[in-house]
């Protein structure tokens, strides 16, 4: 079912979930803006043709840093989405381009390692205006195609704020004849019609989708609160598919109860830094997510590499493998034993001093969160 | 004097600074592990050598953020270090091997843009461990060769603790007939010997160099305190050499009055996330510290491509330029008037409401600073 | 229907609140306690009759502040608990003696300005260990006895965690024909059996006393959310009782969604000055509770008589009348004019100042908010 | 020496600091204004005469949380400042009058229990206008002859900013030939003539004061540092006064290098609760200062008398003795023992608890630290 390296045929994504915690990949829009390559807000997967090796070097990092899966980079590489973004201008993008080098490049570096592609569907300006079924329908049929084209291994349909939205999107994938993950942007509060929690996660099981979850939005103790009530409301109806996470890369617990999330906040998207998680907490996450019942652990937006690479370095044993890294950069760094400052080799490979390190956040004058902008929401203004 | 581009002669360092405000890079160890390149805590310059595409890609990065300057990636690549870092094992890399590298690394990226090169020399084992004056200078001359038959633009000497240890680098970089910087990382308490920021300053303007200041350790704000005091200084004596500060990209009040700066953090090296400036930030500290008279402003550990990038777009128009990813991200992103997040638009190009904001830490069970290590301090254990 | 001063009747309390703001006293067993005067957690009465000027100047201090109404300070003064509480003691105090003690001293303190009294009654033991209904019906008789031979103005039963406590504790209160005041120490999570704010709020209206709402164990912006929910299910019900909130002193967000509110936190009950409420902090609360429909304003645990004070002078002009001390200590204070300090002079009345201010805590090393203890309970040891 | 208790003869202050810790009384002028009966900033003495009973109310708690020393309530009653504030006025309250008053008050409570009288001199405006030397000389000797009247038990110079205005008020008070003590409200920047920390403890010292040290305006933090820096000043000349500090009750670390301490703060006067010391910070400070070798442990502005009962509760094994409302209200009560709230059992005399405890603030939209007020000084405005 897998992917191919030397000759070898790679476990599919069912098989390595079967075996323990699978890691996804993280960050792309994001990081690439803050690397220069991406503009910030209306996220457009362009830079996979203009900046193919900026692109690859990110997804690479992601492989080294131990992912199991490469997703496709075409976040919001849909028909509406690319129209609205380039109204009026010159088109230089379609779908179909971009969803075909996306494809390409996620092969070529997941087979210099032992990684599997993940093909990334996300939600149409259809639904999203109109709620428009069967434009819909065609959208997700038209980012599906190239995923069939290219035998990704397997499909994703993320970031979905509404659970009819994703439904019909898992109903389009089915075609693909691939095994299937779905998740949800949502919080504690539920789905943007008002579906709550368990009912979005038994409705997802319910699709078939053999993968289920949250992504983005909130950050990982909002996260882990949303996935335990999922997993309970899924308990309850005999429902069992494998969890998903891919976590946000920032902290942000005033907009647990905002349906925007993260968005609220006056920092975001460009001023998020001083919210970054630590990598020591992305540790303790890995542990929560995996003892919560949670088997594919993945980042989203803010994750960079050395976080996802504390995913995969804190359940290595559960993995039975470490990251390749591992001789650059072991967890809590061994080498730290060979620096010339004495309080770096105290801390060597010393995970009982990070573990209880509460990180310091420098800043004597700001405040631990901000005001939250109530009116936030997505909606698109007269002219977009 | 400067480097070539198609033929077109480059303005030298000394006419860039004449002109405005120069850009320099920033973090390279630091950045490099997180993406999986380099070991925490001794940093090496080896992965010039083990994955160049990476390193290329980094200094890239800076180039398009609006470098003026790409320094050659061979911090600590000196023999005495080499050899104690690689001690016990079959040594893989000589000095003259990395910094040749290094050089042709960092030309081959400046050439494509307008950037220039400098190379870059640090602080030896001959004089840390044994004040050994001879072993220095011969320590410095191996490190400066490369650079010389290399062509650099210019040579830094960069990271200091002590002003004699800089005396003597400098008058060994003469020989190379270049401009000279020369920067210490020192804070409020003046140098490792315990000589004043006063002093050092004077002492260095005396050597020649061209251009002096500070780098690393201490955060934005202890930086600006440092450097002003400096000038007055300076001005005192009537001397007037171009100042330079590489900041740090980190917030840690808390270490202004310890000598080994942020390094006496529980948080350092691994996880001080949580402290890194947000971009807003780097723009104030950037429009301070021209103000307070710093031509050369760049970036030390933790600076990433973006910090660099909110430098040059801060100064851009004394600089009589833009970084030349302007067209994808733009100083608070006019793109974000084509978000769909209502918030988004609000925000974008909206100088006001980015300097307004005092970013949250999202922590609210973190403090503002951490218990910082007394007793921290550059040493060899005995085994090192 | 009020107390008497010189022949002069003073208004009843129903006729004050429908004039505007009426302003109660504050914190009696917590601030006795930080004087000397108390035993901290199981508060107990018996200061009344031991230190009677200690708890009579605390009672003029809120009189001074502005108070319209003072309890009589008897809290927990019931038979079960005071049975507990001297249990192999060589008991000292009857709930008699007490409530006797508390009347006459509050009538004495009132009678020295334009205050009335309100005798309080609090939940009782027979309630709490077994819901012995009988048995609380006679502890409560044996609490209303004194109120009604000392002819108090009103009633009020305050600090229920369940709502058919007090529904029963109001049935009994209306044997001394008074008005009735009925207040219960919940948040957002409804009481302590699973009954909803919502509905605990109509059902303490259909007891028919004349003024219902919420003290103690949540801070003022819990409290504020959880009377605004009350009104609105009021008004759905159309239902009109005034409203009433005891203010809690101290900042606690993280106990918003724990029953037990301010006592799972671990400063609780020693260590708590760090989150006091400042009295500024106080006059955006008394501005926000009156715009929210409350009529009656006053304190709990944590409220000492400055924050009374600012109560009253925040709705000085809608009562028309300021506190007695206004030559003294006027809101803002004016006599900052006068200070040797240029910057106080600046402040000197200058509620934009105050308004615009967010203090700090002085602590760089504390969090923000404590580690809530999950467990914390209103139970009874077994040798209790 | 010492005062006289039913015929028994007190020990004096100079015998009580040969045998081990004393403990001072705390705020009065802060204190009554919170509680009604003094006005914010230009503090005045003239409560002792208009409220007689509320400020022997707080001297009573003083004495009864275990306080050695009661100072005359008399803070800055001298003819120049009081003519000064009821200037234009018909002046009601001359200094002899408030001294007076304030001494026969002063031994009234202190009779009441063991306690001695201290009378308490402040700085003159004689000096702090003109630098008038013979004026202050005349200031003081007005301020001292009631003390020489009512035969206090020792005299005290406090609050002092200027070295050279606290020698002369030394000289004046030998007149009174009582044991002296002298205090400077002063940080590390040393007096406000820039007299250095070191010199004015020598100075001090050398007047023949036999107490020393210093009060206010820094917090505890900060007036550690300081003393201990005094210490070794002095142990260098081979000085030996017994050392004193009057804590502050606020942290306030932003204005550790502020001439005017935290009077520079936004949130003086008026706001300041955020920053108040728990009583186990105050148990840690006593603990502290007294391992320091300071002797007499007293508090100034914001320190309640259940932060007096904190320190002489946490050298009581030193003193011998614990405060005479150990029944009531023991350290880290041990009748918490007795709470119906589990987790209050728990904490029940549990200084491991409470030691290890750092409060939350609170506060999650509130800084550590404010923006100091850089431009506060004492000074006069042309019209007071």
């Amino acid at each position: 079912m897998g992917g191919q390296e030397n000759g070898h045929v790679k476990d599919g994504i069912l098989e390595r979930l079967a075996k323990g915690p699978v890691i996804g990949d993280g960050s792309m829009c994001m990081t690439l803006e803050k690397r220069g390559y991406c503009r910030a807000g209306p996220w457009t997967p362009e830079a996979v043709l203009m900046y193919p090796d900026a692109v690859r070097q990110l997804l690479r990092e992601y492989l080294r840093a131990g992912s199991d899966v490469l997703q496709t980079p075409c976040f919001y590489s849909s028909d509406g989405l690319l129209e609205s973004r380039f109204k009026g201008k010159k088109t230089q993008f379609t779908s179909y381009d971009l969803n075909q080098a996306a494809c390409k490049m996620a092969r070529e570096v997941a087979d210099e390692g032992d990684a599997i592609v993940c093909g990334s569907l996300s939600p149409v300006l259809s639904y999203f205006k109109n709620k428009d079924m069967e434009g819909a329908r065609k959208e997700f049929e038209n980012q599906l195609q190239p995923f069939i084209d290219n035998n990704v291994d397997f499909v994703l349909a993320e970031f979905f704020a509404h659970v009819e939205e994703i439904e019909l999107c898992v109903e389009v994938i089915k075609r693909a004849n691939k095994p299937i993950a779905a998740t949800m942007r949502i919080g504690p509060m539920g789905d943007s019609n008002g579906v709550s929690v368990e009912e979005c996660a038994v409705r997802m099981a319910r699709t078939g989708a053999e993968i289920i979850g949250i992504n983005c939005l909130y950050d990982i103790h909002t996260q882990l609160k949303v996935i335990k009530r999922m997993k309970a409301a899924l308990d309850k109806e005999g429902l069992k598919p494998y969890l998903m996470i891919q976590a946000l890369g920032w902290l942000c617990p005033e907009v647990e109860n905002n349906l925007t999330g993260y968005l609220a906040l006056p920092e975001a998207p460009l001023d998020l830094d001083s919210r970054c998680l630590t990598r020591t907490e992305v540790h303790k996450f890995a542990r929560d997510a995996w003892e919560a019942g949670v088997h594919y652990i993945g980042g989203c937006c803010g994750i960079e590499p050395h976080a996802i690479r504390a995913m995969s370095q804190e359940l290595a044993e559960e993995r039975g493998r470490s990251p390749p890294t591992e001789d650059m950069t072991p967890a809590f760094s061994k080498y730290l034993r060979e620096s010339m400052i004495s309080y770096n080799r105290f801390k060597a490979d010393n995970k009982d001093h990070w573990f209880n390190l509460r990180p310091g956040t420098g800043r004597l004058k700001n405040p631990a969160t901000s005001d939250v902008y109530e009116d936030c929401s997505f909606d698109m203004s007269e002219d977009l």
